[in-house]
């Protein structure tokens, strides 16, 4: 007979051990993306899908079901936001979903996703999308026959939707997606009338790159983010990555002839960076000690990169020391021309090198195709025809190939669908936390003025950092900040920030 | 019923299995020695004692006793040197091995190595051996233990060095190393009387470290390494590893002053490098494509580093390079002085910046004294004591301090009683395998004067590497020189080349 206490045990042994599991898998892959050899690519997708379909394994065996049922109906979950009742709600969240999907599905996903994923390069690079068409039509039936595993109550995007953004559904994303959209689209086109204009010119002069590793260091640094627990290397794609208990690492991309694609990358991997190196070490391998989810994730760098990263404030402190480091690019430059050459607002077609104000629109237009995808009213065919009409109407550009189009993300590749809304959810939360934070610190632009982050950091360390999984997103939101979610705080942000930049109203 | 056949086939998965998580913990080791944050120093243990324990627990599963039983009573292994039963030798072998020594004691070693290794750490950073002695002592009761466990016929330092160079004994190699050390001692000494000096300050002056890259890459690039396949960090131990099927790493130390040290440091990694970049890939994963042991290891090493990289015909190509690369540091030298500078014989203390002649002394006192040890015969107190004494006799020279003698090698600081006399062996050996490709090639030193090692690489391919473990180390000599293991190839190659340098009879 196993006890409730034995049983949760057990569980936390199990846990810690698919959570080592998961992170060499991390170190596989940012090994892979770093420093690997090409002529290991081949063992190495080997190696990592051993670890992976270990750590699958290993969790969804039925005795992590028989454990959880006992704790379950034990005093131990009886406060629901103790450590062991919220180890077990996440616990019997993840177990529900990832044993409900029959283990052929996940390895027909993962096989899948190698050749769509090298397909997609490809068709990416020519700019040619039948190269990835057959790919993307096998992986969408997977990812829909996935949603029906899962199950859900009306909308099948909802099962996909929850994998990354636990307890979300489309609806409530459809509603705050609309209430922000009614404000971004008249700002976007106040701004492209408005006379005033960036010399964005200043940014992209000569920033050499030894120095930009430097000063990206610098700024992660001055965020809080910890070099002995961590390291920033170059890659193509940028990411951050736990690869094990005291090790999160970063990674950037430097571009000699532009300034923000590496600072800014730093700074919005240096958020994602801080919330895994703050998390609660003592609760590492278990939900207590996890993000909560993509969403909260973006939401931490979003806000470390924009709410921070690109207010006055922050400059006024950074501005002479990057006229220090990069004098003969910059000391022509006053800091209110570079304050708004770095927050240009301008409709482009690339989402990642998109503005604060026109990102979330790219969001959008991701989010209802998905939909339309996964509700079976977009054909694959459909896709590229779709896409195009759509971004028309809400940039008024027509995109010039779909390497510029539906090819450019990666997502789609791996089957990731649901996947971009979190990206807007973490602007929407970070407009409300930040909102939060400079009340309960009402000096907190005077300390970014000397450089100092240090409050900001313990704060969002006591209320977000350190719950780990604790509350779903909405919950933790209500908590920081008295509101459900809400596009209010972010409408608000983008309104003063970019009407007061652009001499418009929004 | 299992048929041998099946039976075979599930010891090749088993095999690969273990070897992926060996991989593992290549990669593991890698990183930490490389990139690894200080702060993770902790959690990376639990990862690397995860995977190792995960491949020592499938291994020594008593199904692969079984399984071997099965496949040893066929058909199968009735060519001795098929691949089949050059596996099953090999897996029997390695599994006898770890099978005898009782879970518990592996890990014994394992929880006392981490805290040895730290006290060696600081014990030779002081010099005081004091620090060191009660971890050693434990170490050397478990490895006395695991001897017993592993069983011999007459010297349980048998049992430990079979661990290094499966199936050979300590009476052969005390045998080999007594011839050796009667021809070494006199050479010693007749070179430390000779009138001629090299002018080692050629080598001391400056190197920048960004030119030391590029030359070092250029010299493995010669010799045949595959940077497709590999790669050379920096690191403060230099060692080549494994971490997957495509992927041999090497690794070296920089030093501005001391041209040497990176030098011939990636010339012997290159060796281990080259062994392990050309066994047969389709055998990944088992005996028939690993390396023999670390005799025939270090034997390419030794090769590729000394007989090749210290051959005057090696510089005649090389050393106008190297003034192109240092002008400021080589101009004014010649090939001969250089060539005697960089074959400098020397007594001195520390075994790896010791030169070819002297080296083969300082393994013969550690074999020595670890024979006495594992006999029971020397207590570690006396330890100390013995080392100077014996270390007075074969370099007349009165050792300083411990961190410069007993304290000076990691070895005992994991256990690693029986590995010291492979490197010997592998001197040994790779003199042997040197004369008999001279033989093979005649044009050898004709095509290293223009640059040319692909006829060496060649012939080493197909004589040792392509082999993997299909010969035990005796066998593989005798079917490449017609010879048993023997001395005087080593002895004779040593008098020629100093006798002539130092102008003197040894």
């Amino acid at each position: 007979m196993t006890t409730p206490q034995q049983a949760y045990n057990e569980l936390l042994q199990i846990s810690r051990e698919v959570a080592l599991l998961k992170s060499l898998g991390s170190l596989l892959n940012w090994d892979q993306e770093t420093n690997m050899p090409r002529g290991a690519t081949s063992y190495r997708s080997q190696q990592r899908s051993y670890v992976a379909g270990k750590a699958h394994r290993l969790f969804i065996d039925p005795r992590v079901d028989e454990l959880l049922n006992i704790v379950e109906a034990s005093e131990l979950v009886s406060d629901p936001f103790s450590d062991a009742a919220v180890n077990v709600r996440e616990w019997r969240h993840d177990y529900d979903r990832a044993a409900k999907v029959p283990s052929r599905l996940v390895e027909e996903i993962s096989r899948t996703s190698v050749l769509a994923h090298e397909a997609w390069v490809n068709a990416r690079r020519d700019a040619n999308f039948a190269l990835f068409r057959p790919h993307l039509a096998k992986l969408i039936d997977l990812v829909r026959e996935m949603a029906e595993a899962i199950g859900y109550e009306s909308n099948p995007y909802d099962a996909l939707l929850d994998g990354y953004e636990p307890g979300e559904t489309t609806a409530n994303v459809e509603k705050l997606f609309s209430q922000l959209r009614e404000a971004v689209v008249p700002l976007v086109q106040a701004i492209q009338h408005a006379s005033r204009r960036p010399k964005v010119e200043i940014l992209q002069r000569h920033f050499p790159i030894e120095r930009q590793k430097l000063f990206g260091q610098a700024a992660a640094i001055a965020f809080g983010y910890d070099f002995q627990r961590g390291r920033i290397d170059a890659v193509t794609h940028p990411f951050a990555t736990d690869v094990g208990l005291g090790d999160v690492r970063i990674t950037t991309r430097y571009n000699e002839r532009f300034f923000n694609e590496s600072f800014f990358g730093i700074l919005h991997e240096t958020g994602h960076g801080l919330y895994e190196q703050n998390l609660p070490a003592e609760h590492y391998g278990t939900p207590r000690g996890e993000a909560v989810g993509m969403g909260v994730h973006e939401s931490q760098s979003r806000l470390w990169e924009n709410f921070v990263g690109r207010n006055l404030a922050y400059w006024e402190h950074w501005f002479p020391r990057a006229q220090q480091m990069y004098p003969e690019s910059l000391s022509d430059a006053t800091l209110e021309e570079f304050h708004f050459a770095i927050n240009e607002v301008r409709p482009s077609f690339i989402r990642v090198e998109a503005d604060e104000v026109t990102y979330n629109l790219h969001i959008m237009l991701r989010f209802e195709l998905e939909q339309a995808i996964i509700r079976g009213d977009l054909a694959v065919d459909d896709i590229p025809a779709a896409w195009n009409e759509r971004f028309e109407q809400y940039f008024g550009l027509k995109t010039p190939d779909d390497s510029q189009g539906c090819l450019q993300d990666v997502h789609w590749s791996f089957g990731g669908f649901g996947y971009f809304p979190t990206y807007t959810l973490g602007n929407l939360y970070a407009a409300q936390i930040f909102d939060a934070a400079c009340q309960a610190l009402p000096d907190l632009e005077a300390r970014f003025r000397v450089g100092d982050f240090a409050p900001l950091l313990a704060w969002l360390k006591e209320n977000i950092y350190d719950q780990g999984r604790r509350y779903r997103s909405r919950e933790l939101i209500r908590r920081i900040t008295g509101r459900d979610p809400d596009a209010s705080a972010l409408i608000a942000y983008l309104r003063e920030k970019f009407g007061s930049l652009y001499d418009v109203d929004g």
